[in-house]
């Protein structure tokens, strides 16, 4: 298990596109759009993990409710693992609950799935596996 | 420049520590206190990342304050950087805002400095190098 991403909701993803790679001193390596989820991504390498800067495509997306409700800022920690179907399964052996448990296609290549917040001190925390 | 580790502010690290153990399934490696910041910390290593989790020590801490106004969560995005005076000074010319300029002792063997939210999309965004 690794973090491979930390997601951040952004209101204008060009102005955090040209926010963060003043940060991280270089440019995102792609932008993508995953309908299903409502967002628009932008992804920066940071050494072995990425940070995925989110903007919403539609006002009913997860991204504009979040930023309605705390503001922008960190959105959810990814964790990659190589097999997330027995991942799932050692995790709701454990008594974790997930948002949905049949892993989705997210951005970036993954299949992914999200643990509910309320079992993870309120962290939204995804898996995902490289597709 | 790398993510160092993740800080997650907690109400109680005894819970928070047996709920990250089961989902990241290893044991924290330390218990840290950082007196001059009011937190107990606890840290796991994550891949070549870090999560630190971080219970207030006392009611003025940063961390009663962040779980009083957000809940617990995600409170602030470590970068790990070999020269953290050079890094200070590159940002401070880019237009970036620090809440405090000269680097402090943090835990887990660190030279810290934090960046204003404001100036970073609302993220908690702290540089750290390693003593």
């Amino acid at each position: 298990m690794k973090i491979e991403h930390l997601g951040i909701a952004v209101k204008s993803l060009q102005e955090a596109d040209d926010l963060f790679a003043r940060l991280l001193g270089k440019e995102n390596y792609k932008h993508e759009s995953v309908e299903r989820e409502g967002v628009i991504t932008s992804f920066y390498n940071v050494g072995d993990s990425k940070i995925e800067l989110l903007e919403a495509s539609n006002p009913e997306s997860p991204i504009s409710k979040f930023i309605e409700k705390r503001g922008e800022g960190i959105h959810h920690i990814a964790f990659g693992v190589d097999n997330i179907l027995d991942e799932i399964e050692r995790l709701k052996g454990l008594g974790f609950v997930f948002i949905s448990e049949e892993p989705k296609d997210g951005a970036d290549n993954k299949r992914v799935v999200f643990l509910h917040p309320k079992c993870t001190n309120g962290v939204l925390v995804e898996l995902c596996q490289e597709k």
